[in-house]
């Protein structure tokens, strides 16, 4: 079966397309180019590709940078550092909905799905492939569960294919209810090298993770709790 | 109250876009470059934003053409011309599923509706307004009603703003039960000039209107059935 899988070259959603080539899948990677900070996404998500060897890497490009209202795309913010654990340590293990970081990207994950269902009906997929993560997220509303099972159900009735011929696309998200250390050890046991990930909101120029913003928190955080070392080289180290 | 207006430069968002001014929103006009041919869309809407004094009109990229699977963005493909009023003369006044046209672009009213989200969340907007219609149409399934009444549930539940404050979209469709000749009357009496629009999908060097393409033929049978004549000057006349 064909899948589309979304990719930034990131720790989550490497890990989410090493789960859908061992399920046999045919890997049709795709990458978004929003306007973010991290065009250095884009090289880890070609290395990504090609060590899975996908039948195709699509780059598309969503202007989002011209929309502003987040971080991610707005040179003149500032990305934040705060320890985001504290926040995760105080009660359940996800952050409140009121302390959703400037690094949220307006309607991001609908956006991304919609150019992935796009893609998914022209090459007849029959699933999409997002490395969404419930659990030891940043608080961003399209994570949760909620919106990818109305996603799945609002993208059916949008296509040709799913009006005629019964086309069901799923929207796969395996890592939902996965701590990032069960995500690491997952991808270990399916022989993911981590290495050539790229998971930091603001590498210096050699690609060198910062090792504080709140992805490198989390992904710290993750190998860490999983117990074997991060394979990249952070700045200051 | 802001409104995202999403707008080709065609008879319909136009007309849309007149209905939006005329109950008092401040207008933020949408046009997405989404690879298709008629690059004259963008002339014309930005023609449009002009003469509805839009606050802005915000030009988004989505590499549609990319992906294929249309006429509309493949160039290898010819735009159909076959007779579309034939068929919907027929029955119920829309064409049966089976005979969407080539000219159907996967997923891209999911993919506007989704970038006009985007925006509107940035300027706190609360309104979205597209043009479908659900009854002088080309049967593409992403200007159903169902398919809209959808998009907006997941359109609240996507967002930051919709999750924590309670912001609550509206996806405005005014002309979805209307025929094109009362998309022309309605247009009319609120001052729309036809002249500044574009219907066209395959418009000569000029910019005129081949008159045989699905779009053109739809928009001469708008104003052939309200009775006034078409302001635009067609390529054959």
């Amino acid at each position: 079966m064909n899948a589309v899988c979304l990719t930034s070259g990131g720790l989550d959603s490497t890990t989410c397309m090493a789960i859908a080539k061992k399920e046999g899948r045919r890997i049709y990677a795709l990458s978004i180019l929003y306007g973010q900070r991290h065009h250095h996404e884009i090289s880890a998500s070609k290395r990504v590709a090609s060590y899975f060897k996908a039948e195709e890497h699509l780059i598309m490009e969503a202007g989002l940078g011209k929309i502003g209202g987040s971080s991610l795309t707005d040179l003149s913010r500032s990305i934040p550092t705060t320890s985001i654990l504290k926040e995760m340590d105080k009660g359940p293990s996800r952050p409140e909905p009121s302390s959703i970081p400037s690094t949220y990207v307006p309607a991001r994950n609908l956006i991304f799905l919609s150019l992935a269902v796009a893609w998914a009906e022209a090459i007849h997929a029959g699933e999409i492939f997002i490395g969404v993560n419930a659990l030891d997220y940043s608080g961003y509303p399209d994570c949760r569960p909620a919106f990818l099972e109305m996603f799945q159900k609002t993208a059916k009735i949008a296509t040709k294919a799913g009006l005629i011929d019964g086309w069901d696309i799923r929207i796969r998200a395996p890592l939902l209810h996965m701590t990032k250390a069960e995500i690491i050890r997952t991808g270990l046991s399916l022989g993911v090298d981590y290495g050539i990930t790229s998971s930091c909101y603001q590498p210096d120029t050699q690609g060198r993770p910062c090792g504080r913003c709140h992805s490198c928190q989390l992904r710290l955080k993750g190998f860490k709790e999983a117990g074997v070392p991060d394979p990249l080289i952070y700045q200051d180290t």
